[in-house]
C-alpha cells in the first residue's frame, strides 16, 4: 500500500490526527469528486436525464460493492444507511406473537430498539446470548439457544460500535446453516476495515453503511441478500415500483433480484460516491488496508501500556480499529478538552448507546479512537505523546 | 414575481425546453451550491464535525420546511424521499387482519403497491372510492364508504402523478375529522407547487419529497405529522436512536416530537440542499408560484384546443401543472422522437403506473408535460408550434 499517495488522495487528514472513521471518515477526494461532478450535470439537465445517461456508471456501483464483500452484483441492494438498509432485511421476516430473535449482549444500539420495537408490536421475544468474560461469544450457549429457542432469526453486529470487538461471525454462521435459521450480519463497522466474504459468513442478510470505514459520503448504505432469500418470495414489507410490479388493480409481483430490496428513489450522486469509495478500497485492496491497520492499532496498544492509567475498554480475542477507553481519574471533560487542543478527531459514545456492554464494563462513557488506513505510525505516536502528556 | 432573476438564478433553464418538474425538476442555483460546499466542508473535517458546527442550519431547514405546509417545525420530520416518508407514516398504523385503508383509483402506483404488501401480510383490506366521470372524488360514495366500512387508514394523493388531477383533500379532511378517521395525504407533486396548509387539510400525516416541484436535490423527502398523533404513543416500526431513547436493557421511550419518525442517519449535504429549496419557494412566495403556472398551464391549454387530435387526459375540477396527452393517430415512438428533436424535457407514465387510471382512459402511456414557474408564457407558445408541427 502507498501510504503516500493515499493521504496524497485525502485532503482532510494533512492538518489534524483524525481517528473518527467509525463515525463518519474522511472520503477521498475522488468520491468528493464524483457527487460534485454528477450534482453539476443534475443541476443543468435534470435528475431523471442525468440518471438515464448515468446508467452503466450506476450499475458499476453494484459491481464495486459486490467485489467489497465477495457476491454478484444482482445481490446488492442500495440503502440510504445501514439502518436503513438493516430495516429492511427484518421487514421482509414475518414475525408474529412468540418468535424469537436472537442476538448478543454487544449489539448495536438501533438494532436493539427495532427489536424493542418488535417486541411491543408483535410480541417477538428477544434472546441475548452472553459474552465470555474474555469478550468472545459463548459459542456453547449460542448453539444451546439455538437448538432450544429454534429463533426465527440470529442477528448479530460484527463489529460492535462502541468497542473494537471482532464477533466470530464465520462461527455463528455454520450454527444458522447447521440449524437452518435466517442469519443478518450488521457490517456497518466492518465494511472498508474488514475484508468481508459473505459466503464464508453464511449470512442471509448483510447491512452495511457507505460513510464509516469505507469512506463514501454520509447517506448511502447497501443489503446484500443471499440467493436463498432472493430465490423465496421474502420481500420487504414496503416495497414499492423498484422492487416490484403492480400487475393488475389488486396484484404484485416482485422483482427476482435484490432490487427487491430497494426503493425506486436514490439519491444517484450519493451512490456514485459509494461506488467510488467502494472502487478505490477495492483498488487499494482491503487486505492492504487491514494490514495497515494492525499495525496502526499495534503502535496505538504500545504506546497505551506505558502509560499510566489508561484503562482499554476493548475486550476479546479478535479486535479491530476501533479503540475504546477512560484515563483514570481524568473526568470525560478534561480528556476530551485535551484532545481537541491538539486538534485531535474522535468521538465519546455514551451508556445510552450501549446499555449492556457499558452496563458490564461499569462506564459511563468513554473515548473511542478509530484509525484508518490514512492514518500513519507517526501519528499513533503523536497521539500516544498527547495522552500521555495529560 | 421576478421572473427574469428566477430565470437567471435556474443554471439548467436556458438552453432547454424543461418540462419534467413532476419529475425531478431543475434546481436554483443556490440549491447546488448550498450541497456541494457543505461536501467540500466533509471531505475537510468529516461528517461528524461538520454536522455539529452547522447544527443552526440544519434546524433552519426544519423552519423552512413547516412554513411551506403551515405547521410548527417539531412536527416535520427528515426523510429520504416521500415513498420512505410515507412508508414511516403506515408502519406506525397498527394494521390487523379486517382493517380497512380507504383510497381513491387513482392514487400513486407505490402506495397501491405498499397496500397491496400489507394485505399480503396482514390481511388488510383495500376499498378505492371511484371517481365520478368528470375525474373528481366521489364525496357521497367516500362519506357512505367511511360509514360502513370504518376504515383505519383514509390516504389520498392530492396530486396523482399520472394526471393533472388535484384531489380535494380539504373535503376529505372534513369527513375524518368528523369520523375521528387516521388521514394520510401524499403531497409528493403538490408541495413547492401549490400553497399547503396543513391545518386546513386536516390531515395526521403529510409525505413530500424534496426532487419535485420543490426544487431540491434528489434523495430527500419530509413527512408532517399532526400534534395528535405525536401526542399518541404512534411511531413508526424500524425506529433508531434518532427518535427513542434506550432507557434499560428491555426498554425504550420514543421522543415527543416527529424526531420519532427520523433515522439518526441523514444526508445532511442534501438536507441543507432542501432548507435551500424549501427558502427559495419561501422567499418567491407559494400564492406567486401557483398564479404563474396557473397562466403557464392557461397559455398551453389554449395551443392545445387548436391543435387537431390532441387528446387530454387529465379530468377534474381542479387541475394543475401535470398535463397529460397523446395525439390520435401518432405513435408514442414518433411523438417522443419529435419532442427530443425539438430538445423539450418531459415524461411518459405508462399503464404500469397508473392500472387503474390509464384503464379507464384506455390508454397505455402518455406524455406528461410539467411546466413550473420558471418556465415563461414564450415556452409554452414555442412547445405549442412544436407539437403543433408533428
Amino acid at each position: 500500500m502507498d501510504i503516500t499517495k493515499v493521504r496524497l488522495d485525502t485532503p482532510g487528514c494533512q492538518d489534524k490526527l483524525f481517528f473518527n472513521s467509525a463515525g463518519s471518515s474522511l472520503p477521498p477526494a475522488s468520491v468528493t469528486q464524483t457527487v460534485v461532478s454528477y450534482l453539476k450535470e443534475e443541476e443543468q439537465i435534470g435528475g431523471y436525464k442525468l440518471a438515464a445517461l448515468k446508467a452503466d456508471e450506476i450499475q458499476q456501483t453494484y459491481v464495486e460493492l459486490a467485489k467489497l464483500v465477495a457476491c454478484k452484483p444482482h445481490n446488492i441492494a442500495l440503502a440510504y444507511n445501514a439502518t436503513d438498509a438493516y430495516a429492511r432485511a427484518m421487514s421482509s421476516i414475518a414475525f408474529e406473537a412468540g418468535d424469537v430473535i436472537l442476538t448478543t449482549d454487544d449489539d448495536y444500539v438501533s438494532n436493539q430498539l427495532a427489536f424493542l420495537s418488535l417486541k411491543k408490536h408483535y410480541g417477538v421475544n428477544i434472546s441475548r446470548v452472553r459474552c465470555l468474560a474474555s469478550g468472545d461469544l459463548d459459542m456453547n450457549d449460542f448453539e444451546e439457544k439455538i437448538k432450544s429457542l429454534r429463533p426465527k432469526l440470529v442477528a448479530v453486529t460484527h463489529v460492535p460500535t462502541n468497542s473494537g470487538l471482532v464477533q466470530d461471525v464465520v462461527a455463528v454462521g455454520k450454527l444458522c446453516r447447521q440449524y437452518d435459521i435466517l442469519y443478518l450480519v450488521d457490517a456497518c463497522q466492518s465494511v472498508g476495515q474488514l475484508v468481508l466474504d459473505v459466503t464464508e459468513i453464511g449470512c442471509d442478510f448483510l447491512s452495511a453503511t457507505g460513510r464509516k470505514f469505507l469512506r463514501g459520503p454520509r447517506g448511502t448504505g447497501f443489503l446484500y441478500i443471499s440467493d436463498k432469500v432472493l430465490q423465496s418470495d421474502m420481500a420487504p414489507l414496503y416495497l414499492d415500483l423498484r422492487g416490484s410490479y403492480w400487475i393488475s388493480e389488486d396484484q404484485f409481483k416482485v422483482m427476482d433480484n435484490a432490487r427487491r430490496f430497494e426503493l425506486w428513489e436514490q439519491p444517484y450522486a450519493l451512490v456514485l460516491g459509494m461506488g467510488e469509495a467502494a472502487r478505490y478500497a477495492n483498488q487499494v485492496g482491503m487486505q492492504e488496508i487491514e494490514d495497515h491497520n494492525q499495525q496502526l492499532r499495534q503502535r496505538l496498544a504500545e504506546h497505551f501500556a506505558a502509560i499510566p492509567g489508561i484503562k482499554r475498554l476493548d475486550r476479546g480475542s479478535h479486535t479491530c480499529n476501533i479503540i475504546t477507553f477512560i484515563k483514570e481519574g481524568v473526568e470525560k471533560e478534561a480528556l476530551c478538552q485535551h484532545l481537541d487542543q491538539h486538534n485531535v478527531f474522535y468521538s465519546t459514545p455514551s451508556v445510552t448507546n450501549a446499555r449492556i456492554d457499558f452496563g458490564k464494563k461499569q462506564v459511563d462513557w468513554a473515548i473511542r479512537i478509530s484509525p484508518h488506513y490514512f492514518n500513519t505510525l507517526e501519528e499513533m505516536d503523536r497521539l500516544g505523546e498527547i495522552i500521555s502528556s495529560l
